[in-house]
């Protein structure tokens, strides 16, 4: 099945600049077809600190126990990714095809096996055919680039359909750093393939463990508070590499008041990465906005809005264009959070439907059912019972969807 | 929008015996549509002791939370059922619609409002005309019947394609009694709709917190076994009601060997109550059964089933007839229960597909894709950790569900 490109991709892939210490090369080494690139290798200058968040699920990948490991030694020299195959669910022979790779990719960079980071991504019980990957090294390594991110960005792609990147600069006390960012995923599981991948790049020096205290936040903000069909998938990874190549002031610790600029440039790129991604979700045709007020905590207002983002209920009704406000309740009501049913108020598209617990006198549907209409659908929910809030964005469940997962055969 | 009949209905409605103590009625209001009966009523006998079960939302409807207040007193003597509207997110207007029909089914019957259990499904947020409701029951009043069960579960369906019976006999002591139970319900929420809804019947004597315990663990292994589409309605309401006008044994309480037999029956009524939500959920093509074994506890192995029953990417697979597994390992990563990955088993119809983390030496998917084909899918997992087993059952998820919930405009 050729998948069309989603109504809701941004118009181009953005101009990323090349970013000191990161190179990158793509190729097609014939994982699962052989017609479209699907590794890619990123190299970084010696020193780079690496930070990462990963995949809660109990059935992680090969790939990602690894990483999980490497984590420790807080520097990286290499990411290798791979499209067509997740390593997931192979056993000892997924443990040794990663053995094998970060290997290979050591001995070629002349760095530890424990620098080189691997993520796969693709169908899930497989074995991983190590030895293309590893045959395509001296290949990508021989073609590194600091140009290649739309390359970078393809290789890694399954059922997207569009590339996904995204670049901010920032100023840490006097020097300006840059950040590039690259992800795939289109599903929290696509046909047969797994995963949702995104992996951060600065210049900027800052130190490993603060590194990972800012990461864990920005993931929170961005990749925790989307959701596409609520699924967990089992390569799930983010990671944020910085290179160190900017010789900016040293920081303290996350909170360091000269990292405010940074921390919100990657917020901003990661909310920018995980709306790319929502944007592709499969058979997706409107972006949905949902904020929650109200809340007692802000984790408790997350989980009330995925519970309305991840709700069948709510998100055909959207396709449907229906200002069904019914089923958003229904969705509060499941969340299992604290909320007053007496106090609840709903807004579409900003115009006010329900409040204290019951739909506003002289209802008047018409505004709201033009709303439905558009691309950009905005739903804002407050609960009554304290401060806490949270946004979750999500798309539309619609015939695209099932089609794409079931009638289609990978 | 015409709703076809589920392909898994079952071949006709069952014959419901006459039960001591209960009569019932049923009648056209026109709370919704004009054409279709959307009220019963259901006298109970005096001294009838009964036990409920009741939604977890936080966005419960009136009736639910009238019934929870009521159900202290322990004794029922009516239930008034309609559909066509749920009565939630309706504010004060909605508690006065429900303590105004309860007055008045308390003055036909003679008996107090406190004995007099609602339950309302359809439409969330708007008023429920009371009045239709109240100017219908003399005629219910005149018209009781005992005879009446296929109309009653007639007039409790909204999107449901058949009405939905079951009867089981079983012996205490050396009486023989009888449980009759209808039930509605076809997603958690039907378009703009609301609820699933069972009542069970028994002309057995037994008290009502004896009956309470009994009904708690089998709502467990029945209503709380199913999904459709993993969300909650606002209505949800369970109740068993004993009419007590058999003599048999005094029980002492819910282990009483005494109790055995009709544990057996209550247990089974209730999941074949289930069996039939299940199989009209909204746009289901195929049953599915998943078994999951070797979790760390009975919950922890529901928890994990409802984890695959859940799943948009599992039931979207059964609905294109794909054997695939790796959807099945993705959700049981996802559960967040205990799993051993390298332990995890998958059986598909009775078919070993994984096990030790990986897929069988030698696997031939032509005998699984085989059983994919059929009508009733079954899946077995063993995560491998303890001795926690649960059932869990499910439909698949296909374009007729989207159909229903997104095209149809109520």
């Amino acid at each position: 099945m050729k998948l069309r490109q989603s109504p809701l991709a941004p118009a181009a892939f953005p101009e990323m600049p090349a970013l000191a210490g990161v190179r990158q090369a793509a190729v097609a080494c014939g994982i699962r077809t052989k017609d479209r690139p699907d590794a890619c290798l990123i190299e970084l200058a010696e020193g780079t600190a690496v930070s990462g968040v990963f995949t809660r699920s109990k059935t992680a990948s090969a790939p990602v126990e690894w990483c999980r490991e490497a984590l420790a030694g807080g520097t990286a020299r290499a990411l290798l990714v791979n499209s067509g195959n997740a390593n997931a669910f192979t056993g000892a022979a997924g443990v040794a095809a990663v053995e094998r790779t970060a290997a290979a990719v050591a001995e070629i960079l002349d760095c530890k096996p424990q620098e080189v980071f691997l993520a796969s991504t693709g169908v899930i019980g497989e074995p991983l055919p190590a030895g293309r990957l590893v045959g395509a090294l001296p290949s990508l390594g021989s073609r590194l680039s600091p140009s290649a991110w739309p390359d970078a960005a393809g290789a890694i792609m399954t059922t997207d359909t569009f590339p996904k990147g995204a670049t901010r600069h920032a100023e840490i006390g006097d020097e300006l750093v840059t950040l590039n960012g690259i992800a795939k995923g289109s599903g929290m599981i696509a046909p047969d393939m797994a995963t949702m991948l995104a992996f951060v790049f600065t210049d900027a020096r800052i130190p490993a463990p603060v590194l990972q205290k800012l990461l864990v936040p920005a993931v929170e903000d961005s990749f925790n508070a989307i959701t596409v069909d609520g699924d967990t998938s089992t390569s799930d990874s983010v990671l944020l590499c910085a290179t160190g190549q900017v010789d900016n002031a040293k920081v303290s610790g996350p909170a360091d008041s000269k990292l405010k600029d940074f921390r919100d440039a990657l917020d901003s790129l990661m909310q920018d990465l995980a709306q790319q991604v929502v944007r592709d979700g499969e058979g997706a045709q409107k972006f949905v906005t949902i904020e929650v007020a109200g809340a007692a905590s802000k984790p408790a207002a997350r989980r009330i809005g995925l519970a309305i983002g991840n709700s069948p209920l709510v998100k055909t009704a959207i396709a449907g264009e229906d200002p069904n406000w019914g089923r958003i309740v229904m969705a509060v009501g499941k969340a299992g959070e604290k909320a007053d049913r007496d106090r609840l108020s709903i807004r579409i598209g900003g115009l006010l439907v329900a409040r204290h617990g019951a739909v506003v006198a002289d209802y008047d549907e018409a505004p709201v059912a033009r709303h439905m209409k558009g691309q950009n659908i905005e739903i804002a929910v407050d609960v009554g019972v304290g401060r806490g809030k949270a946004t979750v964005w999500t798309c539309d469940l619609t015939h695209g969807y099932v089609d794409i997962n079931a009638d289609y055969r990978s």
